[in-house]
């Protein structure tokens, strides 16, 4: 389509006599540090392999057609308007060079004077490449639609066999994996069921598909109050999705789901939500990366042990405190906070004052099984259904970044609400998609 | 990522005591017509490649972020909700088989008693196929969100080089074609590169950022009026568009667009806009394709000449009349006015009644430039300016399927004339990039 021969000179980032602080990753952590970095004494260079920030909370109703891809994304460079002495750069960091003081990316080299890793996280697949290659994941928004555009495609195909085998596998949806993703991804498939695929597929039994969520534990939604996951299990079960608990998956080659029991699903949409781990960058291997979950050891400040100028923050940080010995839970609120006080520690540190150690003020957490359902634990109050729904859809618009954003996300919010419906059902693939690979 | 193994027995569509009519294409025309054939004695097929209905006239909107894709986009299973006796199939129709009465698709073959061909149109490249291979079309969403990234990453990618020539290639769009199309677009680029560049690119020169619109024609916008035509060039001379009249394009190699005269661009975003062709199906070629515009003749009943039972619709059926020799124009209106009428004239046909010719009521043709800025040719009616702009937009509203879609629009375009802005400036592709096409 396209053949401008680029020559990559250089970042072209000025030398200011400010000291220049790059971080990688515009997500909640990053980004929250940045709006703190604003009109200070301080160069800023933000680094994101996307042009946008992720709201990675709702990624799953875009997945299952709810919402558009583009109400839950948000312009980085439009975060950073106004901000002077703000750089952000599109590109993917391949290395840290820390005697160096400097990155490696595909664009070019950058130095720093102090360094923020806010990759975040990826899927992990616990090394099992089967599985990789064959199942869905959903941690960013080409993920997503691939899955939505997967998801409706089934479908279409279930219409054309006549092997009744086939169709149930086309209609059958696996998602391992019992967190909050999984969960609210297999309520959302559940209302799909029972509100759009009878009337879209008159022609179809759609009866008989069946959602399936794979739990390795002894109960869902692992980390919320005990409460909180036997209701979520009841909701589900009402919405009609098979729970399977103390299920270990142990491969998946495209057709057939097997597990470490004799149980098996001959399943052509599988998701895999079964865990998540540091999107490390090569570089800090050494002892600054914590053994198994790919994290970076941080202290109380945030900062890499062993290397007093690099920071790491939200899912990729792991501090451990006495709360939490394994690090803090890798989803928004952490990342938000670390960054946040990074902000105020930075300026600290370049103007010689005491940094604030970091002390995570939990919030709870909260997950959505369906229309009118959802479970909030926030401090010593637990509670379920319509009020813990309504609670969850305000926080989510709250912290969802855009005024257009948030209002487009209420308005399709309260349509699919009232309507039982969700639009955005499109296949949508801007490259051509190979049909061959369907072919026997 | 995913190799289920599909066999295609049949398209599955029981065969009823009613005439099949089978529609292929799920445009204005081909919905028109499916709306009009509900609740009838007939069984009717649509088959589209798409799993959604395109409003096309917004297309030039998503590729430069104003709009979200989705909410231009309808899913053609909501459109037949409700409707007895409706069958929906994705799939590609390979070949008409005339004699057989029926046809050969992806997924297997359909008779039919009654065949519509309602495909519309794709660009016209006039058999330059160094053009084809470089240059970016807007026929559908995802090219359009092609093109969207490409303007984008162009702009991150100027920003690295220290090559002031490449720098502004890749600041410098030609949009070749000077229909309602490209002065749309070239509107739309302009009043971004005013309200959007400077803001999110504070460190580039956006003021070297160049938009040609080149026709090849004495005028743009020809079919409007000449008052419209000169109205819509002094809009876009006044939002620094460059306009080349009487200048025809000979080729684009990906770097250096060339014309008949010795008047060159460089540039990295070439936008094709010079002309449509009728998108044929094989079968149908001997005598019932127009020499040149691969357009379908029909009679006034659009019934393929020699094929009684073939109708053909919209932009690929050339009906000439006194008023248009050569068809009617490739744009929405015929299209679905002739949708409407063959639905009744199907009925009559198979109740054996007379059908009613098409009389085409042209409602006129209107362009928007920009903020305040349009034209509109109604009837008699000629005006240009705030109220045109506002006509425009209610009648692109109108005619948006979905309540859902207007309603969103209708806040995305409140929220960028209040705010000056268009937040949907992602870079989104679904199947990962390859990069080293960038690399020397």
């Amino acid at each position: 389509m396209f053949n401008f021969a680029f020559k990559y000179y250089t970042m072209n980032i000025p030398l200011s006599s400010y000291p220049r602080i790059v971080i990688i990753g515009g997500g909640f952590g990053g980004v929250s540090l940045a709006k703190k970095l604003s009109k200070k004494e301080v160069q800023v260079v933000l680094i994101d392999k996307n042009n946008y920030h992720t709201f990675q909370p709702l990624l799953y109703q875009v997945s299952t057609g709810g919402l558009e891809p583009d109400s839950i994304a948000y312009p980085l460079r439009k975060v950073l308007i106004g901000y002077d002495n703000f750089y952000f750069r599109l590109a993917e960091v391949e290395n840290i060079d820390t005697a160096g003081k400097k990155l490696n990316t595909n664009i070019g080299d950058i130095t720093y004077d102090y360094l923020v890793v806010a990759t975040g996280s990826e899927t992990n697949f616990f090394g099992n490449e089967e599985i990789e290659k064959n199942a869905m994941s959903m941690k960013s928004i080409p993920q997503s639609l691939n899955l939505r555009s997967l998801i409706l495609e089934n479908f279409e195909q279930a219409l054309l066999t006549d092997d009744y085998h086939e169709r149930d596998a086309l209609m059958n949806f696996v998602i391992v994996g019992g967190g909050p993703t999984g969960v609210e991804l297999a309520g959302a498939l559940a209302e799909i069921k029972k509100g759009i695929l009878p009337k879209d597929y008159p022609d179809l039994d759609t009866r008989r598909a069946q959602i399936n969520i794979v739990q390795g534990g002894d109960c869902l939604l692992p980390g919320f109050s005990a409460q909180a996951s036997k209701k979520a299990e009841d909701f589900l079960e009402k919405l009609g999705v098979q729970v399977w608990k103390g299920v270990r998956v142990t491969g998946y080659n495209g057709k057939t789901v097997t597990t470490k029991t004799d149980l098996k699903f001959d399943s052509a949409a599988v998701v895999w939500a079964a865990g998540v781990k540091g999107a490390i960058i090569p570089g800090l291997e050494g002892e600054g990366v914590a053994a198994g979950g790919n994290r970076i050891n941080v202290n109380e400040f945030n900062q890499v042990i062993g290397h007093p100028e690099i920071f790491a923050i939200g899912d990729i940080a792991c501090m451990a405190t006495v709360d939490n010995p394994r690090g803090h839970p890798m989803v928004a609120q952490p990342a938000i906070q670390q960054g946040k006080l990074l902000g105020e520690n930075l300026i600290k540190l370049v103007e010689h004052k005491a940094m604030k150690p970091f002390i995570y003020n939990d919030k709870g957490s909260m997950a959505t099984i369906g229309r009118n359902k959802a479970v909030c634990d926030i401090n010593k109050f637990r509670f379920q259904g319509v009020f813990a729904w309504f609670v969850w859809m305000f926080v989510h618009l709250f912290f969802l970044i855009g005024f257009r954003n948030r209002m487009v996300v209420f308005i399709n919010w309260v349509y699919n609400y009232i309507r039982f419906d969700r639009e955005a059902r499109l296949i949508i693939r801007p490259f051509k998609r190979d049909y061959s690979q369907f072919k026997d």
